[in-house]
């Protein structure tokens, strides 16, 4: 397959600064990024690499981070994770509290941001140093030690966290966070903070194209079984409420965050990540969403 | 793959009889069916047939038909249909109002019998005859001229169909409906009617593992698109408020049947069917779910 | 208490050509109804009589109906009827289906929609001619022999009636609907089309300023603790999901309908109907809410 | 009036013990009272006082308060209040933020959590020392220096108050909380934890049946109006989602607390307070309800 032709199809057919969106502007360092930055980095299984753009620069991975700190809480937790998070699409926006009044404090999936918390909050009780031992497990899955906490942007997410605050302490009132309110919130916040580029996000995410394996060594992070399980996730919880679209139109497991980051995977295939970071409506980039539709349809394949 | 020696393990380690649930009863004509009853049928791409149990014996297909009855509305519709119906999971009862009055009568997506009554209502619009010509449809699709519709369920989903009624009546009010209350009642119901066994069923559904072809005849019914596309709906809305359960534990696109079946199918590899009526507290068949989920553990092959 | 002073001041102060407002327009022959009508008239329980404007003209008296049909349904059904309908404030509009689906087909209370509609079903059970002998309720404590439905009115809403049919057949899948579908929406929808006047509105409702006497006769035709039940139903429920704000504004019990007319009343001083066809987004008329919040204010009295 | 031969009678019909109910565990203050505590003191505007049991005994008044951080807050920010709270009943439990997401963090009314601590919000940005003039201010209403917060019951409230953190950080995310998080639920939980007894109750709460004045003085603290409106938000809105009940049940204005009292008032009559701790779902007093329905039934007397 050419995928440095296809990369550059889409390069061209692209262009963001005619697609409409909106930069997240809910925390001051995420308004900063210019709105034209566009990238997409591909990695094959067969270990070579495609990129167009601004794929080497870093951004904030905000909610990617959810799976990343979703797999080190199933090495824990394993099944006992499931009776505090369920594994359900939410078709809600990722910051409603709706549906977690409704049913008890347990939140619909661990991709949406309340679960997210509640595996936050499991990480917090099995790992003596939460935010060192988290960053170490993305350095070892990235293969990468470069990457690092974006200390400006924990911050500034504490500031202004107050619907995640409101998160924690609905959850807490139910029983289902057992450390301090606070504790949570900064975790969470420093795990959302991390910077990465797309190069970068792709390498990671081979991990779950490769079905638990690291690339480079072929160590078995996470079991067979796990991997299929966390990729079904991305697959029907990836996307707030345009999970169904994002299948859809694309037709691969993926996951995006506010900072205009979308990755996804084809099993045995692909990783890819792809950034811009105007935002639709749902909070997902609109060139990103784009990209990743051509990609599927361009290269006729999909999961299905 | 030695895909007999699977479904043999399978009816061994699952007893109908041991497993919890309860058979339809709202219709007296599915509360009729025996309990026990157990089938299951693989087609591989590759043509051979692999099954147990009562796999020939005919059962009410019910919410599986709303895959076919999407798939022919899509050839008159095309996009145009998603005006009407959204692709985004409910995460919601199958047969809940909440959903349709906050989104102002426009379903979640075509898998949920609001859903599913605006496709009728499509089809009604678009088709002489409807009930002629989706039966036609579906034989075609079947390669199996003596499937029919049961106008004893008819009659008595409609004796019984209240809370149908109250949908079509609702996204009427909103607009959404396009033609007469009771002509799209009468339709939607014939089409659950239908009754296939789970050979039928897994011939039927080999077409969404073919990209659109027949297997038979290699006639492309479906574009390429437009399969991986109902594949992404099946996977992410196939199952109700259950939908990330069964991605989660089975990882294929599938759909069942408040009757008890389950089709689902893993694209390029096989479709397969299975039915046992007792059903979980979420409409869809416990050892339905259970089989489905070892075969694709013992298989070691799921989408992800 | 110069009421005519007062009411003259009222019609005076309201200029209902600059209000803002919207007829209702759902059925066509609310529509043809002119917006500038406005009338006004007081019945004190000394029987003298205050009015001014179009406070002799017949209009459509829509959802006021429910309570006389509450008030006819409690003489057969007395505390019974609590099982089935609920006596709290909807919170919601008028005819929203959602709580009627969270709370299992037992409407919130029955000046709501979904409410009246299970008075309706009890009174088919109670009553052999229901139309026949609804009417004749009305016109006895109406004392006037001329009051009839209006059959163009009633027959405009059963053709456009898809949203209370949508909550009639939810209640029924329920089990909270005895009669048939239809035969409960057309004796409904007969309730609705009543016409009256601002003048015999207020002399009909004088029976819950008077404690459940009528005026003329003195007859007891609902007790006394029934009565102020059905007041209280009035004050916390009259209103749809604007009941807090008359309450605030007005401080009186009250029933609003979207034909524009509003009745409230002053136990042991007066019953007052106003009529106005523009309605707020609330559907209550804007020179009702307004003639009755100057009255109480320039009366210095309501029931706090 | 026989009031004393009417509580006496009331004393005797209500057996606590036999009643159900729980007494509020949720923080440990609460659940160490005894649930067979009972008493009753009425207040009649022409001085008289009435009572029976424990009418005596101080106990936390908890959401009692409500009405009075409200009338203390009308008189600095008057009609600008509304613009951040609303005066309709919620429907719904107490502390529920599902309403508080779906209107955009304004709370349904000022006599639930949500709504109160908006009030308390404002009353922070209005006092230079926010507790002592409150505490001012009941002071000056009840004509009684003795009058004081319970320190231990704000701790323990502030030490399980996650659901009231939650409301006051949605509420936040939505800039209708103007103050620092944790100052707002300090000042709120102070104002819950003031201890009063029946007596002390009734004698406050005169104002209100007073149109305003202070019984002793004649001073007007309360405009007519303003006192009017607080009325009608007792009687729609003063029982959580039993406000309904309690205005069909006993037809006054009123206001409960989950400490077990509940107060209400007949305009030109009397005020009355009742506590007894055990509650019943909906967090009323079971014996308080029972105690005031008995109270108008047998003074055939109602507002209504």
């Amino acid at each position: 397959m050419d995928y440095q032709g296809i990369l550059d199809q889409i390069k061209n057919k692209i262009d963001c600064r005619q697609l409409s969106g909106e930069v997240a502007t809910y925390i001051p360092e995420l308004a900063k990024v210019s709105p034209d930055k566009f990238g997409m980095h591909l990695c094959s299984t067969s270990g070579d690499d495609f990129f167009f753009g601004d794929s080497n620069e870093g951004f904030s991975v905000q909610s990617i981070s959810k799976v990343l700190s979703l797999s080190l809480a199933l090495l824990y937790e394993d099944d006992k994770l499931w009776e505090r998070v369920d594994v359900e699409p939410s078709g809600d926006p990722f910051n409603s509290l709706v549906q977690l009044e409704y049913e008890n404090g347990i939140p619909r999936n661990p991709l949406i941001n309340s679960g997210a918390l509640v595996v936050c909050d499991t990480l917090i009780s099995n790992l003596k140093d939460p935010k060192k031992e988290y960053l170490e497990f993305v350095i070892k899955v990235a293969g990468n030690p470069h990457i690092s906490y974006n200390e400006k942007v924990a911050e500034s997410e504490k500031a202004n966290g107050f619907n995640n605050a409101a998160m924690v302490n609905l959850m807490k009132s139910y029983g289902n966070i057992h450390n301090d309110v606070d504790t949570v919130l900064d975790f969470y916040f420093h795990t959302c903070s991390v910077s990465m580029s797309c190069k970068e996000l792709a390498n990671t995410f081979m991990i779950y194209a490769n079905h638990g394996c690291l690339q480079e060594t072929g160590e078995q992070v996470l079991s067979v079984k796990r991997t299929k399980r966390i990729n079904a996730l991305m697959q029907t919880c990836g996307f707030y409420d345009e999970a169904g679209e994002f299948s859809f139109r694309v037709g691969l497991p993926g996951k995006s965050g506010v900072g205009g980051g979308i990755v996804a995977i084809y099993p045995n295939m692909y990783s890819v990540a792809v950034w811009s970071p105007k935002l639709n409506a749902k909070g997902n980039s609109t060139a990103g969403m784009l990209a990743l539709e051509f990609l599927t349809d361009m290269t006729g394949s999909s999961i299905f």
